[in-house]
């Protein structure tokens, strides 16, 4: 972190030369001109003018104050870290910036913003919240943070790698052929992919310029010919993928983006962005231009959601090896934290070492939630200082995580007790385990969206006056985004399930001060068995996700006799996918900890 | 019906006024000046000009071809009833319409329509899609039909009776307070009120304009300060009437609307109109002057679908007195149906008379759906002919109607075996019983919406492969429309549950051909215990339908402990609550119907 000093010097910094730029406040938001999840250290500009190193949020810089929009996770957070510049501290709430920008701006101010790193829907929020404020939104070509910022780290340039075929299970001319016909019958000449996640999907391309995602930061246009043009360094791209794109895609340093648009323009091409990942300044030079710009969801985002044959078959190959690493970790666990002396960072390792010791690990997807006891109670806990929280005797824990492969993606949660639990601990835990099996075991319609499965995990815990406020499950990408449109399984889930989708399923229930409980398993959507008599093609779930559920804190009387019969044929079925999987060690345990509560079938 | 020579020549009339007057095509929506669901004899252009009689529609007449719009529960009756001009059945899908535009009217060609029955929304997608069809929508101040409809009826005047603060609960001047605060709150300095329903709520005014709605055709102007304009010829007002409304609205005739949309022109007020219920013809007389149009929701929805106290007793009320009436005739039917040769038409006329016989009911709430056998699988069948289909023996019937009372309005499904039903029939019922049982023992946090809940009635369709294509429920009024807004539990049940709400519940199964099963309570949304240890403020629903669910139809086996022990305790209180208001022959027979599968509690 910067020292506090340091942090005053830069907003003072920016405010002059913002000042001298004719703007009275500026925008700075944790993303980078790849609206990603990720961004690299090039582009903390939100950490290094602020001090806040949370995963979202934006500040407003003005001229005698500054506000800090974060979510409710990082309220505590945010305050700790900026102390040095005091930002006012917003929720991300319309009303609440309008409401500060018309006292800290004066009637007719600019508010000033880079369109490179701010999306179409975005600046046309902060657009229409600043003319409701009195100011004008204006469009920067200078980034004044980067102008204030002198060392500033180079944009990551890391090696472009293939994702070959038989892992991809379809090659980037046939993937550029359908994505061409989407584009024929939405009446555009031409795409631009301004989501890296997208072009790493089109061209079979992955690289390691952020954390946890296996992307490589690029852009491109795809055309209704089914060609496309790669916007990157061709020095970053070994020989094997230089051949791969051979006559499907050609070559042009990034810096050659902008003449490109402008030459759609100049041919008056109908352009297709995407307002939700595309920049501000991607649409201006369209705009600019003659092209005629259709706006419409990125066309690989139904495309990628939907794995194919080859995709699922790496996923399930990575959820054994996955699943074996974390049952040799829950048995390490059960042994190394009887001591109640355990550190969250200590065990967080110790799952990451069984996880490399797979000798595949890319990555971690993401980083791991590691939670001991009251920690547990914040869904997006990350653990702070060297050794974080201790996992007490009969407390709970709590550790959701996963690993970028290969062959796949993958993200669980379990929660054990460490000792004994407590009669509400597993009334709890059987409550969010009776949802986890409700949405595991539904069996739905085609057509079907993810906001009408959502209450089938939370039935149980209204039914005792509970819920969680995060949803049910997100999608998956296949060696790639752990956090993946568009479909998910929420009150914001819009978009049919379809097969082929993976989805985590990850209910939970937290009690602020005390513990936190969430059990996730990933689901692959699939064609269910039409039943005799059916008159509707249903679909249902593929449990991927093969992990011991901790029994010590079930409440067996909670479960109906079909929830059980789930539980105890889950639990077989752990033992015999990853039974020959796991150490020697852990062999015992596993047998024990996947032992059916009832002998009856 | 008119007789076949008749329509054709008066299409042809239409058609060549239109020609006179510039137009090449012609709008004929089925909603009239009021936008509502029933239209009086004096609006039925649609029927006039087509033949066809269904509830819902839209003709596009052009100059050698006429396109009917109907949705598929009207496909094969709209192509019976307008055989004379052949029209072209399209189904609800703004491609289709686009394809016959472009078909049958030239490039630049003008396509007419009458401002005042036709919704601002509904005129934005009409002009969508006549520019992609390269024609121009217009407005047009003569509705064309009328002008070649000599003996058009004129419109009803029926009496405007008063709907006493002892049943609506809350004076009309209370109401305009409240309704002053949020026009305030909005920034607004007055709310068109287009919407019939929202006078008649906002007012306590009621009539029968039209048919199962008791409805007074009218609009009026609220304004932030609490008070209003009615558009009303006061010779249609009782003395108690007038005498209610003084210091409360003005009353101006009809015709003045016009001019008072001029004068809040001329004032530039900010004027709310809610575009899914106000005719284009007002926002054209507002936009045409000066007044700032807001668009919004009409402020009457959400307080007229929160019932008060008043009225949630009257709808329990009205239960009752429905219910037994309704257990009267299934008790009836029983003997009757025995035969298998009683007639559809006989049942629903006799159910009908055991409402009337109440001496409360005003009207029924809508046409019932009184079907028998392979039509109950139509979910929307109505009678046709003088006696409509038989309830043959060992077939089923199914019985969907209600009452407008003045305490309340009820709408009710029950399905029943006449004779003995097959397993597979006792299956169906079964698994459409347990949907209906998921919702009314849902509970739920504050801010669920239906779209949440709506897949609880499915789950154990779904389980066994089947589907309803039709929502689970629609909001319900307080002696007003049975289908209201703005909630609803179904896939498009966007709008949070609140206290006070009443829906409907009913899922159902349909099997085309062979029969249809659909069992419906009304539930009054309500607070729930907050349990012990709950962390959330909870939402239950209270049944507000007692009357028997036929126990022939059910296979015991498919229910659980929890589903039996809800059936039998809503039984237990049918008897309870009816078994004193039933006919003396009703009584032995309610017992039997009403006893219990199960003894234990």
């Amino acid at each position: 972190m910067a020292s506090l000093p340091k942090l005053t010097n830069r907003i003072q910094d920016l405010r002059i030369a913002l000042k001298k730029a004719g703007f009275d406040g500026w925008c700075v938001p944790r993303t980078d001109q790849f609206l990603g999840e990720y961004v690299p250290a090039s582009s903390e500009r939100l950490k290094w003018i602020t001090g806040f190193s949370g995963s979202w949020g934006m500040a407003v810089i003005a001229p005698k104050s500054t506000a800090l929009i974060v979510d409710g996770r990082y309220t505590i957070q945010a305050a700790k870290e900026t102390r040095a510049i005091s930002p006012e501290i917003l929720p991300p709430d319309n009303d609440k910036l309008v409401a500060f920008l018309q006292r800290v701006l004066g009637k007719g101010s600019v508010l000033g913003f880079d369109p490179w790193v701010t999306s179409v829907t975005e600046q046309r929020r902060l657009s229409k919240l600043a003319t409701q404020a009195g100011a004008t939104l204006k469009a920067s070509r200078t980034n004044f943070v980067d102008a204030v910022w002198p060392d500033q780290p180079a944009p990551p340039a890391e090696p472009v790698y293939l994702h070959p075929v038989s892992r991809a299970g379809e090659s980037a001319s046939s993937k550029l052929q359908r994505l061409a016909k989407t584009l024929a019958a939405q009446n555009c000449d031409c795409a631009v992919l301004s989501d890296p996640h997208s072009v790493a999907w089109a061209l079979n391309l992955r690289g390691s310029d952020v954390a946890h995602t296996p992307l490589a930061l690029l852009r491109a246009i795809i055309d209704k010919k089914g060609t496309a043009i790669l916007f990157v360094d061709a020095q970053r791209c070994a020989k094997d993928v230089l051949f791969s794109l051979k006559g499907v895609a050609k070559l042009l340093p990034p810096s050659a983006l902008q003449q490109e648009l402008g030459k759609l323009g100049k041919q008056k091409k109908r352009v297709m962005i995407d307002p939700a990942f595309c920049p501000e300044a991607i649409r201006l030079h369209l705009a600019n231009g003659k092209a005629h710009i259709v706006e419409a969801t990125d066309p690989c985002t139904l495309p990628r959601a939907r794995k194919n044959a080859i995709e699922q078959r790496g996923t399930r190959t990575a959820h054994l090896r996955d699943g074996a690493a974390l049952a040799n970790f829950l048995c390490w666990l059960d042994r190394e934290a009887a001591s109640g002396q355990l550190s969250e960072k200590a065990a967080q390792d110790k799952l990451e070492s069984f996880r490399r010791a797979t000798g595949k690990l890319v990555d971690l997807s993401f980083g791991s939630i590691s939670a001991a006891g009251p920690n547990a109670a914040l869904p997006h806990y990350h653990v702070v200082g060297a050794k974080g929280g201790v996992l007490k005797r009969d407390g709970i824990y709590l550790i959701d995580s996963g690993g970028q492969y290969r062959d796949g993606t993958t993200d669980v949660t379990r929660t054990v007790i460490i000792g004994t639990a407590t009669a509400a601990m597993k009334k709890h835990n059987t409550l969010v385990l009776k949802g986890m099996i409700a949405v595991s075991e539904a069996q739905f319609p085609a057509g079907t969206t993810g906001v009408q499965l959502d209450a089938f995990a939370r039935q149980a815990l209204w039914r005792h006056g509970y819920d969680y406020d995060h949803g049910t499950g997100h999608g998956v990408g296949s060696f790639l985004s752990v956090h993946e449109g568009p479909a998910r399984i929420s009150k914001a889930g819009h978009v049919a399930l379809e097969p082929g989708m993976i989805l985590s399923n990850e209910p939970g229930h937290y009690i602020k001060g005390r513990y936190g409980i969430r059990i996730e398993n990933l689901l692959l959507v699939k064609p269910a068995f039409k039943p005799k008599g059916g008159d509707k093609p249903m679909l249902s779930f593929e449990t991927l996700t093969f992990a011991p559920i901790d029994k010590r804190l079930i409440d067996e009387s909670v479960l109906t006799r079909d929830e059980l019969q789930w539980l105890d044929h889950y639990h077989a079925e752990v033992l015999r996918k990853i039974g020959s999987r796991v150490d020697a060690e852990t062999r015992d345990w596993l047998h024990a900890a996947c032992a059916p509560f009832t002998h009856k079938a």
